[in-house]
């Protein structure tokens, strides 16, 4: 099945454009829960499965499992492997490096651990993405522009009155390919995710609302009917600190599957 | 002691501008090594044992132990902790993401690993470094104009007359920072490493000699008696691929460290 079908199937079954964001950190976990590798599966599984009804996606940020070194991954292999497979699983390891090496990493994520995306950075070019653009049924989200002040800093430079992340994103859009390709762009842009949809009805992978601060309703109205998921992380997973951790992540992202609904 | 000194007297000590790039694949691995993650730290163990003499510094290229998951981990753990403390040690990660998550990327890589170097990636801007930059002792090596045909497609883009990359040095050299900053440019453009020689002394790695091509006389040239480190992977690791894997990997390793020599 085709990436965008199997998204867009998880989002007609939840009602939902939320993708709650997965980026647990050891010393943040609910005073409940152990402190340790293992605490972070519990912490993760528990949010999963109390949130699913209300999440169409799930977006893993492997850096907070890498930190824990062998044991982080054991504990990432675990976390992957509870996201229910009827919901859309990203990768967010934003990763790119030249062929042989990109190669590896879609191997990793593709096929080791079966995401159904993955996010990857555009500043080392076409070979740097091309091996994970190879796999048939997987989507690959290119940075565009993302939701931190520093995107400023060179996605925003111009050249011949273009933005780098706009020429990033037709330079993108030409490139062969088998998976299918999307783009992020922060939430905190929205009139920029208003002018990316005049180059491309792409999916959008939309990060930024809640603790970044991103507005949903300005987000969505920018977007219009194209695809994409709304990712929230901190707002839902750290919804309370207590025993009752995955009961309110799933009150955070029943709201927040509400809140988005009421702005479509 | 400074990250640019431990390197200097690495150099001085091999009489090499040697960095021997770990790159290593299962299926690669030579017939008398086991095809598994310990045939990997075998491998690579015996190449930093066999090499040491003409080798600076070493590059572990993180993406070929992730791809085999958490064994990968413990593999990649024991290979960095078999290279000599005297040799500075690079973690070739290529990592960039918002604050939080590179904070958990700068920790993994030079507390967890005990690296002196990382590769990031700057298209999140300055943020997305900050916590690298944050350590003491440490260089982090930005990727300006990279080594593969991709290098094209966004590190050239020109805007008032200027190329992306060279916008990058320029700004990153403005960034706050503990640690100290080096750029990768590889040797594949030995032009452009001359042009940012008139922006720049800080410390380069040069990858892309040896199987991707990179002309080592022109570069040297170009650098000047600025401090840099020549990267050279599959020439020297994959230099025989039977039992004698080890001592064909020094002698390749000797023969390029006087190559080196004889352009300086």
């Amino acid at each position: 099945m085709k990436a965008s079908l199997k998204l867009s199937k998880a989002i007609a079954e939840t009602r939902s454009l939320l993708c709650v964001g997965l980026d647990p950190e050891i010393h943040k976990l609910p005073l409940s829960v152990d402190k340790s590798t293992k605490g972070l599966v519990e912490f993760c599984t528990g949010i999963i499965n109390s949130t699913k009804d209300y999440a169409a996606a799930y977006k893993i940020n492997t850096a907070f499992f890498e930190q824990y070194g062998a044991k982080g991954i054991e504990a990432m292999e675990e976390v992957f492997a509870a996201v229910p497979s009827e919901r859309f699983l990203i990768a967010d390891a934003k990763r790119g490096d030249i062929g042989n090496t990109s190669k590896a990493y879609s191997k990793a994520f593709f096929e080791a651990l079966n995401s159904d995306a993955i996010t990857v950075s555009p500043y080392m070019g076409s070979d740097s993405i091309e091996p994970f653009l190879e796999y048939e049924n997987k989507m690959v989200f290119i940075l565009a522009l993302t939701s931190n002040k520093g995107s400023a800093d060179f996605q925003r430079i111009k050249f011949s009155g273009k933005e780098l992340y706009k020429s990033v994103i037709e330079t993108a859009l030409n490139w062969q390919r088998r998976a299918e390709i999307g783009f992020v762009a922060g939430a905190t842009h929205p009139l920029d995710i208003a002018s990316i949809r005049d180059i491309t009805g792409c999916t959008l992978l939309i990060p930024g609302i809640g603790a970044q601060g991103g507005d949903a309703e300005a987000v969505l109205k920018a977007n219009g009917d194209f695809p994409a998921i709304i990712n929230s992380s901190r707002a839902i997973i750290y919804a309370s600190n207590e025993e009752d951790f995955a009961e309110k992540a799933a009150i955070a992202a029943k709201s927040t599957n509400e809140l988005l609904n009421n702005y479509l």
